[in-house]
């Protein structure tokens, strides 16, 4: 289904495995998901994209759950099955209530509607809204 | 630059003045911005936008100024510039400091990365996120 | 601002000047607008497109001005900033009314908020939807 | 395969069998399609969306059907493959003909295409198209 | 799956026969894929694309396999599955190296990044980049 | 107009200095563009997103014309019209030529196209062209 084999971690290179060790470390678990086995095909890319992610999504000022929650934002804007169905489970499994998905959800429905108006009507940005 | 005269309250009718004038008071503001006065072009669009808008983003299990950091994400995936500008105000206005609009930025670009990443290769959703 | 000069006219290619005497014929036009001009930097491009375009764009079983209307939905949806302009006053020249612009935006914008919701959700697709 | 379980009419609240029951009567329907089963997790957006959907998708200055094919314009946009699959069978059934849904198709491609290249050379609006 | 029936030659017209036979002889195969096969219940859309595909995808100041390279790109941004899968094989099929591919991922990934960076904090551009 | 100040190199921090630097010197040039200077209100996504892009962005299997060529398809795509146009500046100065970039334009108007018409047909992928 994938445009790539997953390389599963008993057929990865060192520096996958590496990698691979990392993130199950880092998150606790056993395996992998496919994402990262389809990463693996390109060392470079997975070393990056993990040590960016790891950078990313760690708690700041904006907390792990919140930080999913916009993350899930993004992935419908972009129509992404895989990236849905992946952080709405890392989402919950941060602590997101099923309340705030759902509250997530109407706010996402509710800025692509009203995106749409601005955009079509191509409303120019108050004067106010502009910094220097 | 509008596609639509832009309405003032001066000039608007009586059923988009009551719109205005709950705006004004939601809000706490002199005038409503370019977006409602937009809109106003069509009464029932204000007020079925205006009233679904304040119940979706008043308060509620996720707070004001997320739902607005959740607005923006949306925002940047549509490209919408108007948006971009007004929520980011607003999410400025109703708590987001500094710190978490830079990270919320660093969050979103790490989504769109990933997501094309996992589009690119159409990686398969691992059995584990799928619900029944 | 466009990364192409725009030609005009007096400065076209002979066979530039052969597919804009023909917009300007088929439209009733004394100029071919700025997305022509800067399409005349290919005339392979420039002919394609406008062949493609007047037999499209053609009333057929979707008459003229429901045609700018779909044209407008897709401009929104990519938020083409051009393209809106210029399909909205094409729309109005062929005869959309005030009110079913009014209507059309409320749908672009109904369409874009329940999309945003079963993406989100992941729907999946009722078995009667589904033609073999 | 959703995010979310699918709510039946049997295991509904009584709040969800109240649209549930106006969604059937108003479209003559044994049974609401999965959009609304899913949207059934939460009480307030189904009610919100129902509302909205059954006031902006009734027939107007614009017919149903190309209402709907407005729709499908902008599902197309977005990739979403659950609205394309029920927004063309409801647009089937509200009247269009296989003609239409073609020249639909034909002219949501063209300005998909014609979007590119506008987006792409940075085409300026020309002054005529300038609403003040 | 499709909201069309797929036309298979035994079943085509004369003039669908005909394009089914140049994009064979074109591309030496035995039979057309699914997306010609839809596209044949509309002839004139079938032929008009074909045409179209058949002059820009053919080897010019850019080689066939950085088209398909272009074009999976373009797929990506789309999250056109359909249009990845093919895509991909037909960029592999002309050339493109395991280690491009992935240098395509990481580009395009990379992009994405940027463009929602600079999109979301609206980055005006440098005056050096304006061409007149 | 930009939603966050743009910080001059005078102003900058010591680690946004290192970063500027390392940008002027590898690209030759006096002052880095206005994207830099607005991430620079974040040193870590500015030093995270500069060393990624410098490697993502180097010569490889793809020479740097061609990734930048890329660059403009995923910028339009998004119409992201700040990336479009300093991304276009790049692959001329890299060694793109007007005839390459007329190319890319129909390459890319002609996926735009393409996609759709898979998308809105919703065509499945046929089966040789899933891997394993």
């Amino acid at each position: 289904m994938a445009t790539v084999p997953l390389i599963e971690y008993a057929q990865a290179s060192d520096e996958v495995k590496v990698v691979f060790d990392d993130i199950k470390r880092t998150r606790n678990i056993d395996d992998v998901n496919n994402f990262w086995k389809a990463l693996a095909n390109h060392p470079d890319t997975l070393k990056r994209t993990w040590e960016a992610i790891r950078e990313v999504m760690q708690p700041g000022t904006i907390d792990s759950a919140t930080k999913e929650m916009l993350y899930i934002a993004v992935s419908i804007a972009n129509s992404c099955d895989y990236c849905i169905h992946t952080h709405t489970a890392s989402a919950f499994a941060k602590g997101m209530t099923s309340a705030q998905y759902q509250e997530l959800l109407a706010v996402v429905a509710m800025a692509q509607q009203t995106n749409a108006l601005a955009i079509g009507m191509q409303v120019p940005v108050d004067p106010q809204f502009l910094v220097d």
